[in-house]
């Protein structure tokens, strides 16, 4: 049995997981942002000596919400939750529950995750979007992760789409993720559309657009052109097999796919237009868990 | 000794090269567009005729100007000059020479030529733009060229910049070659600015901007941006450890360069920053015939 951590900004989960992929247990914690790292560690830490009792763990993957050095395998920073600086989490793991563990960002667990068990199944090379409060990207060749020269390839979501777009996360303006997380569509709708209240959400845009709302459409659709003009740039550069979106955003489904696909294709290079395949993830909310899963049975 | 053919819309060249990447003869002649395909595929069988009773040719490379179906080894058309629609050129070179013959589209031989003999030498992973009459990429990863899942990836020029940008020779609008390919350079300061005459080039703008024209100035640096935003999304996603700049646009050295470094590093993720090694191709007009070489060296 394998130990999955999936470590988010809102919540986190731990789970015991097969080698085939199968699910046997799952736990899930809400995140205390204010009891910081130290605190969660210790959470992890205890919930993963208890599931240790119960199963026969051989190894552990994580999936950290955040920037990861695969390299030296420490976590670099959390924006959500102070005390992540430079703290080597499996070494954590490791040295307490006595089995070997391997960490990386969630978006490139995810992407794992539906690669080796998910949407991506049998094939080669995915693209995998992750559009949730941010948006991560994860980039599956030949059967691995690539991770480019400096270990952060993959990085889709600070695609640049708007030459004066708002302001990104990441300090740059209009990348994909300024314009396409949840928070973003939330935000554009609450601007760009009269009579949205403020507090208005991603879900609630898509719920709208589908009742027939003229001002939701439109965000709709401006969300799909936005995201299209991003995933045609990665097809034009990469020509995946498959492109899968996750992520809370992607629960939207067809109200959001059937237009997205059309802007991807319309973005594309026509020598590109046969192969485009748009799909949403196949593992939902468990993608991380079970890349993590994978990653760490590939330790062995 | 191998033999290398570099065929553009403009003009087409052969030389003869040592397996160390020396030109030793260089032939160059002007494309006769209205002649068509079969007029220059004799004229490049009797040059290669001629070359090969000097030289003791092994295997002939050809980098072709125009989309290349790499699997099939057949050129798949042409936009400058009628008749090469689906052409088996390596399987005629290799007919009439009597030596093995590989293709491939130049941008695709460019990028192996500067990464094999230019200035991506000794490294693994490089990005490699032509910015030309249109603008055409290469990626090389670990030391191959990367084809993607249908042997098209690495269209970097056709990467969406604009939303609403001008129309493309691919069908679509805002690409970065519809933005700046020489061409769209030359469009863009005669549309833009005031007092430029139709007919001026690219090079003119360059000049032009040197000498302290201010109209000038601006092409210049909205050029330097769009392809800025193009090499930051290709950077953010792939994480080359240099990204190559040949073509004649590129003879415009540090008018060009000195703003694009500037603009890559702003659109590029933090992350990325302190990687961001932008260059000039080394082999300049020989970046083609060089990688067209490599390709059939490695073929022995």
């Amino acid at each position: 049995m394998i130990l999955a951590i999936d470590i988010g900004g809102t919540q986190f989960r731990l789970a015991v997981v097969s080698p085939e992929g199968k699910l046997i247990k799952v736990v899930r914690r809400s995140t205390d942002v204010d009891a910081g790292a130290g605190w969660m560690i210790d959470q992890v830490l205890s919930l993963s000596t208890d599931l240790c009792r119960c199963f026969d763990v051989v190894s552990a993957g994580i999936g950290f919400g955040g920037p990861v050095d695969f390299v030296s395998q420490r976590v670099i920073n959390s924006t959500h939750v102070a005390g992540w600086d430079d703290v080597n989490l499996p070494g954590i793991i490791s040295g307490e529950l006595n089995v070997r563990a391997v960490i990386d960002n969630d978006a490139n667990a995810g992407a794992f995750g539906e690669f080796t068990f998910g949407a991506g199944k049998g094939l080669k090379s995915i693209i995998y979007y992750t559009v949730s409060t941010g948006i991560g990207g994860g980039i599956i060749l030949d059967g691995r992760i690539f991770r480019g020269s400096n270990g952060n390839a993959g990085e889709l979501g600070h695609v640049p789409i708007l030459l004066d777009g708002p302001l990104c996360a990441c300090g740059n303006v209009g990348c994909l993720e300024s314009l396409c997380s949840g928070p973003a569509i939330a935000a554009r709708a609450a601007y760009e559309e009269h009579g949205f209240a403020d507090r208005i959400t991603a879900k609630d845009v898509f719920d709208l657009a589908k009742q027939g709302n003229g001002g939701a459409a439109r965000i709709v659709r401006q969300t799909a052109d936005y995201l299209g003009i991003g995933i045609a740039a990665a097809i034009n550069t990469i020509a995946p097999e498959m492109v899968i979106v996750g992520g809370g955003v992607s629960k939207a489904g067809r109200g959001l796919f059937d237009p997205l696909r059309r802007s991807v294709k319309s973005r594309v290079m026509p020598v590109h237009r046969p192969f485009v395949r748009i799909v949403r993830a196949r593992r939902g909310d468990h993608s991380v868990l079970l890349g993590a899963a994978a990653m760490a049975s590939s330790l062995d």
